[in-house]
């Protein structure tokens, strides 16, 4: 896109990652939804950060980890998130500039510390979320900067921004600020049981506002409520431009606006950590859209980094993405 | 070892690493020696903080971090160091507790943070440490508490503590407190650089002191100031009742008084990163010697646990090494 600053702008949680391994047993013991990101309070993070195995810190957060892997691409992109003037904060802000993208937010001094995630990881890959929000859903309106909105070809929202009312409301004004400037708004439906919290909020964003909606299979056929995944796939197509879907080891379908959907196969990977799967597919899509790529190409983008971060612990990328693209003759 | 509550006992600094990588032009451009560990301040810890790329925090520290090794062997092993009451603490003290280590020493109020290493990982695997001390020196002879000292049948003693005259002095009432008690007093070298600043004491403490040395050859030729791995291991086996002596990819040499030096191989590995691979190899050697294990077998379990931790970033096993060691037939 012409006139931008930026390729995409992400705006979301700002959160670090505490990543151990568990088994189901011990999920079962504390109540935590397999394969699910579930919101707790400082209690319970601390109940269960006590209990839990040794742990590896690393700078996390769904659009913020998207953000991370346009940079690494060789993309322009920049963040919006909030976090506390505290150890965990100047980490998630010292990685994310880190890596390349630009992160101007003022770090919080009331007191309300950085948002922490205790990621379980089964022995079989899968990753179960424990979110403390902490000082991140603070973001408000004077927050969002409406000249970077502008400079960015497109805005990525994460649906987990829906889980706070103040939060949402900064997610509102900047979806309006993109659109007026006639720029791209995607959404990442983030969670199932995130899109159960807010199932009509959702519905009206895809249907009004939303030019771009990224979902895994879980995802989707809980917005829509029905049963298979073909369903759901036909309602996307029918409320927006492109919805970009999902489905783990069966790959992804692009489905535009009365065209024949584009299916997508997944890049075989030895699985250690799914953590960070969909956000890194939403980055090469995004990446591959922004620079004007096919819509295959920008699919199989995603598909490359979805692979690369799902074969190590953490959910930012650790190899350089645009080297990968290039070696698979993509970019 | 009869009538002890635990295996090994590990004074050291309690440090949190913050693992990135580089190339070699970035730690010249930082003065940072290559392949050594080097003490900063807090004013060079940050410049070079804001400088490198995304960090994945993970406890460390060289004595904590072989009291784990320990523990994931399945030995008792406990851990006496000095961290704050900060983020960086909690994760320390979390982190070796989760592990299965035995820690009691206090959380430091005084303000001062801490102990952190910007640990950089060149493409070769090897890695420089850049460590701010911060509270950790702050080990005073009351937190050694005798009684824990007594309860262990080896104290291991990290040689880095020497770098700050407080905890040298708790170092030393640690390893009088246990030669008393008929416990045996391990040393490691830690590093040539802190060989070189601690030549004398270190000889002396090894002449004196030391029931076992433990160093690698960088470090033994430095003590010895001597040209050839074969003459240092000559001097120490004068010097020392057990000299085990590593040599990374030639594998390691244990020289019993009197006795001829065996020769234990390295195990293959994947290097990613070398953090820890001395740290890993005491930990096998310690729990198969204090287990009574002949010292060959105490050998191979140490290069099975260095193999194991120089295959990932981190200088903490992420597999369980009872069950390595189990699957190689060696316990």
């Amino acid at each position: 896109m012409t006139n931008t600053k930026f390729d995409v702008l992400g705006i979301g949680n700002a959160i670090v990652d505490i990543i151990g391994r568990c088994d189901d047993a011990f999920l079962a013991r504390h109540g935590a939804p397999k394969g699910h990101m579930r919101l707790v309070d400082a209690e319970t993070v601390s109940r269960l950060y006590k209990d839990m195995g040794p742990g590896v810190e690393v700078s996390g957060g769904s659009a913020a980890n998207t953000m991370v892997g346009i940079a690494s691409f060789g993309g322009r992109a920049a963040f919006i998130g909030k976090v506390a003037e505290d150890e965990f904060g100047r980490i998630f802000a010292h990685d994310i500039r880190a890596a390349g993208v630009h992160f101007e937010t003022p770090l919080s001094t009331s007191g309300v510390p950085t948002a922490r995630c205790l990621i379980l990881v089964t022995p079989d890959g899968e990753r179960t979320m424990n979110t403390y929000l902490g000082v991140s859903p603070d973001l408000n309106r004077g927050e969002i900067n409406p000249e970077l909105i502008q400079s960015a070809g497109i805005i990525f929202l994460e649906g987990y921004l829906f889980d706070r009312p103040e939060a949402k409301d900064a997610f509102r004004q900047a979806a309006g600020t993109a659109a007026a400037a006639g720029r791209k708004v995607a959404l990442s439906l983030s969670d199932g049981f995130c899109v159960d919290r807010h199932r009509e909020e959702f519905l009206d964003l895809v249907k009004n506002s939303v030019d771009i909606l990224i979902a895994n299979e879980n995802e989707i056929t809980s917005l829509y409520q029905v049963a298979t995944f073909e369903e759901a796939m036909q309602q996307a197509q029918a409320d927006t431009e492109l919805a970009v879907l999902t489905r783990s080891a069966q790959g992804s379908v692009i489905c535009e606006k009365g065209k024949e959907p584009i299916v997508i196969p997944a890049m075989a990977a030895d699985v250690v950590d799914v953590t960070g799967a969909g956000d890194l597919y939403a980055a090469g899509f995004l990446y591959g859209f922004a620079r004007g790529l096919d819509l295959a190409t920008a699919g199989r983008l995603g598909s490359i980094a979805a692979a690369e971060v799902i074969s190590h612990f953490g959910a930012r990328p650790q190899k350089n993405l645009a080297e990968l693209a290039r070696t698979q003759g993509l970019i």
